[in-house]
């Protein structure tokens, strides 16, 4: 790695939407390296109207942004194949965790379930403990929490695998080997 | 009516979420009268990401907010039966027309399509065309604008109606006659 000395450290946020819960997780990629930062779950009471919730999930968002401070964000592009009623929950909390992270300026990725399963375990067809395992194999850091806050950062890592790509191609198409 | 005299004039808020087109419209309620304050249509590019359009939604609404300065806001609770797509879509918008509202610190209820017809028309099996056609006679200054507009001021009309239904039980309660 000739560029191994000059690598810049990205600091990316992994969000998996769910009105309920909105897990988040961040991490920091620095060419192949991952570092834990951290991680978490915004939770919502479902006794609360919709709009009070969503607000829950829009203030933890920017709570956890102006916290940590990340560069780019990554959010997962869950297809709902249950009732139209959950798949309108999902779109919400969806919406919210993108126009979060754009109202704070971020750049915002979404990514398939599939691929951030490929990206974490090396199959798109993985079960959630595996997920889950290979999390805490890639991040060392990463304790015991759950499972949202494990697949936001799921998340987060298959951004930062996807984002190092673009950018050897970047650098490719510039003419320089890495 | 004893208190026609006191009555408060209430502003409004009618929004028709749609990722595309979401329809706005200003109403003034005092009492039985209803008067045309404002409409519109906020439209978003295909072109752009998702989280783009989303930031076009939540700031144009926000503008009208800040423009038209309402007291309430009412948003449509269209159930989408077409494919899970659309209804992530229709979710995203309407999670970004509730949180808009509440972010604004207004109170923000849902109504159903067929109980916005039953309030406008009379019936909730009404076509578009007579919704349009209802909203114009209730509201002489409103004048040939979008559809969706338009289905943003019957949800204002279908909230005035219900508010104030609940003011009169609230007065009932009271032991206050109207």
């Amino acid at each position: 790695m000739a560029l191994a000395g000059s690598v810049r450290t990205v600091r990316v946020l992994g969000l998996d939407p769910g009105l309920r819960h909105m897990g988040w997780g961040v991490i920091d990629v620095a060419g192949n390296r991952l570092t834990h930062v951290a991680d978490g779950t915004i939770n919502t009471n479902e006794k609360q109207d919709l709009a009070t919730r969503l607000t829950t999930l829009h203030d933890g968002i920017m709570e956890v942004i102006r916290l940590w401070q990340p560069d780019e964000a990554a959010v997962e592009e869950t297809l709902s194949n249950k009732n139209p009623s959950s798949t309108l929950k999902l779109g919400m909390a969806r919406g919210i965790a993108l126009l979060s992270a754009a109202k704070a300026g971020l750049p915002v990725e979404q990514y398939l379930p599939m691929l951030v399963k490929k990206s974490v375990v090396g199959t798109g067809h993985a079960e959630k403990e595996q997920v889950q395992h290979m999390v805490k194999m890639l991040l060392p850091g990463f304790q015991r929490s759950t499972a949202d806050a494990a697949d936001a950062l799921a998340v987060a890592i298959c951004h930062a695998h996807h984002a190092q790509t673009r950018r050897k191609v970047d650098l490719a198409v510039l003419g320089v080997r890495v």
